[in-house]
């Protein structure tokens, strides 16, 4: 199961009913946070979410609007007695950033540890989930990420007993384990039918379209993506300022074959996005406006 | 006139509905700011004021609720389409903090002048306001401000008579000008009557009660200081973290003989101030509980 949960769905500046972009993922008592501007703590609060699970930060890029909340977070994270590390990921930089911000919090009762993302394309591991960071086109350097919780095969007892597997290491090997046993190295594969379909969740700001984008979002339950502008007639200021339209977020969705798609990361000048719904469904139709703390469980198929 | 809004009255961390304790002060097209926790530019949109004014941001000092809204709200006011300076003013250490802070924002469209406090008293301008800092008494280096709106006396026409004030200088020395003339210096006091009351406000938090506090408060019309507790059963943990609690604040504000107090950074703990009102009142009966968004437009006694 992910819990997912849009923070804020603002870009440039966190506003009165709008807090900044910003994606919480919870799975098994482990939570990553994706952005974290001004206010995304406040918004945490609104949505009564626990601070101390947050193992991991990832940043998509160092802009105000999607890190500026780090210190006041940090803190926040350190008034709830969490005394484990917290792994922040993101762009090259990190380091230097995150310590210059927190010149404010000298004093964390946790280690950070930073994981600078050196490829265009880089696997990590957080808690139960998989996260891929991917290049995008902004005018910094910056990240989309894909979150993924995979599944293993259905136990077959066939395929044990024909991988000549003794019986009290069934168990084991069902629930991930490794055995060693008469010099043989037991492995669950051995006793488990072909992966099942897992979950996958896909987040990308501030960007222009990329095949990137299209690429990693592929297969996706829910894409998340930014939607600066709602009208098509802003195509020239989306190009310039590398941000992109409803309408080009649909063609990328309607590419990548997702489940639907979330728009986030409005202009504080879209004040009504719901709008300009439309551009995009005409073109992707499972599309939603994304909304200060828009929520959805996802579970794997048989487990509704 | 002045006219003031209590942005926030919290403490520590910025909440749903109780944004962290900062001051905006307006003057003749000028604003300062004291204190710019994280959400500060989101109480201010709340309330729909300018960015574009904002002259002159003073710090209490530098712990994160005090200052982590700094970054983004610099990125607003350039894009405000300010172009002149702003001041920061703040206890020693401000130049070293804000440019680590503006990690995020390198690149703002107006100069930062950078003000350190550097004696236990100090007096500064600020468009029309004068301002003075006086030292408190918290964990670390921390500093009240009084802002005051001085009036002139009167015009006097007996007293420019006889100081043999030619007619034609009158009202340039009226307006608070300056002439040379047949080698005497003119200055408004040759045809001023004596000061009249002007108009002042104190703003103290993170500290517990102090001689300097009591001194500086003397004569405002409003005094906003902290009540980080309402109980006074709070009294040792105020004492360890070095805050106050309502009744210390309400023991300070008659030795001054204030004209009203207004709490503000409440413990995230103190749920419903009021309940505690009576604590304060039975000390200091003119005191108010402060909430976000409290103002209140002060003028001259006989321009009400």
């Amino acid at each position: 199961m992910i819990d997912l949960c849009l923070l804020g769905c603002g870009g440039y500046q966190p506003l009165p009913y709008r807090y900044l972009t910003s994606l919480l993922v919870r799975c098994n008592g482990s939570s990553l946070l994706i952005d974290c501007g001004e206010g995304t703590q406040i918004a945490m609060k609104q949505k009564g979410l626990s601070f101390r699970q947050i193992d991991t930060i990832c940043f998509t890029h160092y802009h105000g609007d999607h890190i500026a909340g780090l210190p006041g977070m940090l803190l926040t994270i350190g008034n709830s007695e969490r005394m484990e590390p917290v792994t922040l990921i993101g762009p090259k930089g990190l380091e230097h950033v995150v310590r210059s911000l927190c010149v404010i919090a000298p004093e964390l009762p946790f280690d950070l540890k930073y994981v600078e993302i050196t490829e265009n394309e880089q696997t990590f591991k957080a808690g139960s989930l998989q996260l891929k960071a991917f290049k995008v086109n902004h005018r910094v350097l910056c990240y989309g990420y894909s979150v993924s919780l995979n599944r293993t095969g259905r136990f077959d007892p066939e395929r044990a007993k024909a991988n000549n597997i003794p019986l009290r290491y069934w168990s084991v090997l069902q629930k991930g384990g490794t055995v060693e046993s008469g010099g043989r190295i037991l492995t669950p594969d051995m006793v488990l039918g072909p992966a099942r379909k897992g979950l996958k969740v896909t987040y990308t700001t501030d960007t222009r379209p990329t095949r990137s984008i299209v690429e990693n979002a592929a297969g996706s339950d829910i894409f998340i993506c930014e939607g600066m502008y709602g009208d098509d007639s802003m195509k020239q200021k989306a190009v310039e300022k590398k941000h992109m339209l409803f309408s080009e977020a649909a063609n990328m969705a309607a590419q990548a074959g997702v489940g639907e798609m979330w728009l986030t990361h409005y202009s504080p000048s879209l004040v009504r996005p719901e709008e300009y719904l439309n551009n995009a469904r005409a073109i992707f139709l499972p599309t939603y406006a994304g909304k200060d703390g828009k929520s959805r469980v996802l579970n794997f198929d048989d487990e509704e």
